[in-house]
């Protein structure tokens, strides 16, 4: 523990440990609202964009009253491995490397053996998550913002069973598709698009990936709006397949935390509605 | 205009101006929910704590929700002015000098030219304020933490028709009497305890300034409760004058944000039945 505050009547803290999945240190924060001794409450899993850590929506992402309102743990995880021996871009980009892990497991080196956040994020740190904080594994939900939207929908896509809802704030829907994607996944995956497809929610719904419902909330004025985020690629897909997907366009808002922090209290009430 | 990015339905804005007051360029952010034209808004001001800038509360104090609800413009001023022949502590240290202005007019060398935030605070953001956004100066209120809170409660309490509420998170209350206080009122001020009494609320109270009414909340936990803040102290003083004081110590909470931004919702809830 790094550290741990009472906030909103619950304990916001913030964890460090050693991934055997990243080779590294890894640092998140959970919010856990008040609760009985023994229960179990809905554990709802926010994915960060490029550069962030675990502190951006920690800080600024306005969550936790809707959290202790609607009884739901919040964990958030950093967006790569971090430390002195962990390969980053030479030029040092804030599109690849550190702060930008892409929510994959990288195949390529010298990044396949730390950049591993698939694993990381889908496996090792929901063990250590539900063995240490009184978390419901039968009630998760996922969202994320930009390169962690991107991560909330390819994981709920690939995992239906596991999440009862995901959502997420500007996120890249396409990866394949826009230059931020292209180079991370044909730098961590290889320069084989059909190695990505996987790892791209419109790709994924595309192959066949279902979900009954997405919520997804972009700013007019995001300065990637049309060049890295391209939404109406997800509304075509959605309307292909019959996926339910509510995505409205916000006029006037960036592509900044005072726009997710705007938005957050509609997803978590939309999150908890079907947590229950 | 530094930023400027919209927020619950509102505009988050950073801006810069040049001071008379205090001879340097002074930094501030103002929030200003959606209005009509021409409509004048309430406007509550924010003074921060050591150490911080305008930044800390604009990230960290969601207040926007509350102040959206309300239809209030949020005012956060630095702490101190800054710039390279501004002064500092010889030493650095975080409670003197540069983020550490305590609201005062200094009248020793080599602060008195430029560590004027009484004045700035006052007198020229004010005019400035009224100038170019919509705010309406027949409905003022003003709020703090920690130092900032020592600044609310002596311009509160000094300006009794100007403010129609009074509120402070975690407030030096008595800096005459506490380390904090009684350095920087000594190096600012000068040895004579006599020339400290108008720059501490207690003191004030005990010389006759009267409201109504004030809310603090301070964290039962805040490290700095027992040495520096010590609100029994304000709690004799407001009982003896008559004064409607609400303190609430909260169990389990520190002297960060975390504790802040819980409690702001409910004071600018407070604010806003006052204003009107």
């Amino acid at each position: 523990m790094l550290s741990s505050a009472r906030a909103f009547d619950g304990i916001q803290g913030v964890y460090r440990h050693r991934s055997a999945t990243t080779g590294t240190d890894m640092t998140f924060s959970v919010f856990v609202p008040h609760h009985e001794d023994g229960e179990l409450l809905p554990v709802v899993w926010y994915l960060s964009g490029l550069t962030c850590t675990h502190a951006n929506v920690t800080e600024k992402g306005e969550f936790r009253a809707a959290c202790a309102k609607h009884r739901l743990i919040f964990v958030a995880p950093d967006t790569s491995p971090r430390g002195e021996n962990v390969p980053d871009d030479p030029e040092g980009a804030y599109d690849l490397g550190l702060g930008a892990g892409f929510y994959v497991d990288a195949t390529q080196d010298p990044w396949a053996a730390n950049y591993r956040m698939w694993s990381y994020v889908t496996r090792e740190l929901p063990e250590l998550i539900f063995a240490h904080f009184p978390a419901d594994p039968k009630r998760q939900s996922i969202l994320g913002h930009s390169m962690g939207g991107h991560g909330a929908l390819t994981i709920g896509l690939r995992h239906p069973d596991r999440f009862r809802a995901v959502s997420a704030f500007a996120p890249i829907v396409a990866p394949s598709q826009v230059p931020w994607g292209q180079k991370a996944l044909g730098t961590y995956l290889g320069p084989d698009p059909a190695a990505w497809r996987k790892h791209d929610a419109v790709a994924l719904i595309e192959d066949g990936a279902r979900l009954p419902e997405l919520l997804v909330d972009q700013g007019a004025d995001d300065q990637f709006l049309e060049q890295e985020l391209r939404p109406e690629l997800l509304r075509e897909a959605c309307a292909d397949a019959g996926i339910g997907l509510t995505l409205t366009l916000r006029q006037g808002y960036d592509h900044s935390y005072y726009f997710v922090s705007t938005f957050m209290a509609d997803h978590l009430a939309w999150h908890a509605e079907r947590l229950g």
